[in-house]
C-alpha cells in the first residue's frame, strides 16, 4: 500500500486509528477458549467491529510467538482474514526486527512475501544494512523505531552526541538516507508531548507510528497538535484501550465504542 | 545454565565454540529434501557431528520464522533434540528481541519457559524496561547486543556522546546496573579487532558472545588477545562456515571438520 493510499482511507474514514491485535490469550473472554483457535476468533471479531472506524491493524508477534506453531498459525489465519476482508487496512507486523544483512533479508522474505503484511516495525541499533533488505519491496513499509513510549526510551535515545543531537534524531536523519517518506515511518511515542516538534523539525513528511494513547497515558491532542502534517501524517496506535475494554460476551461491541469514541475525536482533529 | 557449568564445559571441551544454526532451506543438501522436516534433518545431523567439539548452539530465528508455523516446529523440535541429546551445550536463541515491558514478558514466555532455551540475544535501543523481563528466571541468559559484527554497527554504536563515551560503551555501563555477569552477556563482533580492549574496560569480566568469525572475517586470535578472561569469557560463534562446509551428501562429515579445525585452534589458545 502506498502514501496516497493510506491518506486516501483517513480522508474517507475520517480515522488515523491503528488497533493494535495483542492478542493475550490469558485475557480474552472465556467463552473463547471452546473454539478451535481462541486467539483467531477474538481477533476476527475485534476486526470486525472495529474496521469501520480504523485504517490500519498492528497484530504484534510476542502475543502469537508465545504460543510457539499454534500461535504463528494464529497470526497467519489473521492476516489472511484482513487481506481477504478488509484490503484496504494498512497491516503492520509489529516484530521490531534488526539484524546483519542476510538474516535481515530472510526476516523481510517472511514477512514481505511470505505474510505479505504492509509494513515492520523494526530497530535501528545494528544501522544501515541491518535496514536496508526490508526497503527492496513496492509499497512495503519500514517503521523505524526513533522515540519510543515507554521510560526506557531515555536510557540511550535520549543521549547528546558532540553536537548535541540526540540518539533519535541521528536515527531519524541518518536513515533518510537510507529511503524516501513513501518506504519509511517513524515509531514516537505518545508520552513524548512535546518532542514532536523536535521530531517533525528533522522528519517534517514522515508518517509517525504513535503508540502509547490509553493504557500508557499518552494525549491524542498533544500528539497532533506537534506532529500532524497536511496529509495527517499519523497513525495512532491503541491496542489494551481497545481490545480488552470488556472480558465479557460484549467484548467486541465495548471495542467498537472505544474504536469509535476514538475515530470521533480524530474526525475532530482532521 | 549457570556461568560455573558454562566454565566446567568449555574446560573439559577444551573448546568456546558455538555453532549458529542459520539453517536455510534453499543451501542444504538437496537430498535432504525429501525428508518430512528437511530443516530438522539438517540440524540434527549438524548437531550430532559437530557436538564434541563445540559447548553451546545458536539458532537464528530468521530462518525458521521465514517458512511460517512449519518453521517453528522445525525450531521446537531442534530445542526439544538439543535439550534430550546434549543436555550440557548452552542453548542460545538468535532472535533480538526488544519491546516495551509488556510486550518483552511475552517473549520472556515464549523463550524461556515455552522454549526453555538458555539465552536469548536482545537489542538495547527502547532501554531498561525492555530489557528487565528478561532478567526474572534463574539460570537463563540475557545476551544484550554492544558492538555488531556488521558495517552498519558505525552508524549509531559508535556515536559519542558529550563525554566521549560511545554508544556502545554507554549501554555494557548501564546495563550492569540492571543485569549482573551471571545473567547478563554481550554481542562483541570478531570484526571489530582492537575495541577488544575498550569493551574489557567497560566490562571486565562478562562472557562476550563473538559473531563474525569465518564468513564475516573476524581473526579468532585477535579476538582472543583481547578478549579473553581468566575462565575464557567468551563464546565464538560460526554459522555458515561449519554447516555449508559442503553441499554435498558428505555435509555433516565437513561441518564437522571445521569445527574441530577450530576447537584446535581454541584449545591452543585456552
Amino acid at each position: 500500500m502506498n502514501r496516497q493510499q493510506i491518506v486516501a482511507q483517513i480522508r474517507q474514514k475520517q480515522s488515523f486509528l491503528c488497533v493494535g491485535l495483542d492478542t493475550d490469550e490469558r485475557k480474552i473472554p472465556q467463552h473463547l477458549l471452546n473454539e478451535d483457535d481462541p486467539v483467531y476468533a477474538f481477533n476476527r471479531a475485534i476486526i470486525d467491529a472495529t474496521a469501520p472506524y480504523c485504517v490500519s491493524y498492528k497484530p504484534n508477534l510476542a502475543f502469537y510467538e508465545c504460543n510457539g506453531n499454534r500461535g504463528i498459525i494464529s497470526f497467519e489465519k489473521t492476516i489472511e482474514y484482513l487481506k481477504t476482508n478488509y484490503p484496504n487496512h494498512f497491516i503492520i507486523a509489529d516484530a521490531k526486527r534488526g539484524d546483519i544483512g542476510n538474516t535481515a533479508s530472510m526476516y523481510a522474505r517472511c514477512f514481505f512475501e511470505a505474510y505479505d503484511v504492509d509494513a515492520l516495525t523494526v530497530a535501528p541499533y545494528m544501522g544501515e544494512d541491518s535496514v536496508k533488505p526490508f526497503l527492496e519491496y513496492k509499497d512495503k513499509w519500514v517503521v523505524l523505531l526513533a522515540l519510543t513510549s515507554n521510560k526506557g526510551s531515555h536510557d540511550f535515545q535520549m543521549t547528546e552526541d558532540k553536537e548535541g543531537v540526540r540518539l533519535f534524531e541521528r536515527v531519524i536523519r541518518r536513515s533518510q538516507e537510507w529511503a524516501t517518506d513513501e518506504q519509511m515511518m517513524y515509531v514516537v511515542g505518545a508520552t513524548q508531548g512535546e518532542l514532536f516538534k523536535d521530531i517533525r523539525r528533522v522528519a517534517p513528511r514522515h508518517f509517525l507510528l504513535v503508540p502509547g494513547v490509553g493504557a500508557q497515558g499518552g494525549s491524542l491532542e498533544e500528539v497532533c497538535r506537534w506532529g500532524m502534517t497536511d496529509d495527517c501524517g499519523l497513525l495512532v496506535n491503541s491496542s489494551r484501550g481497545i481490545i480488552y475494554a470488556s472480558a465479557g460476551d460484549d467484548f467486541a461491541e465495548r471495542a467498537a465504542e472505544k474504536a469509535h469514541e476514538l475515530q470521533e475525536q480524530m474526525s475532530k482533529l482532521l
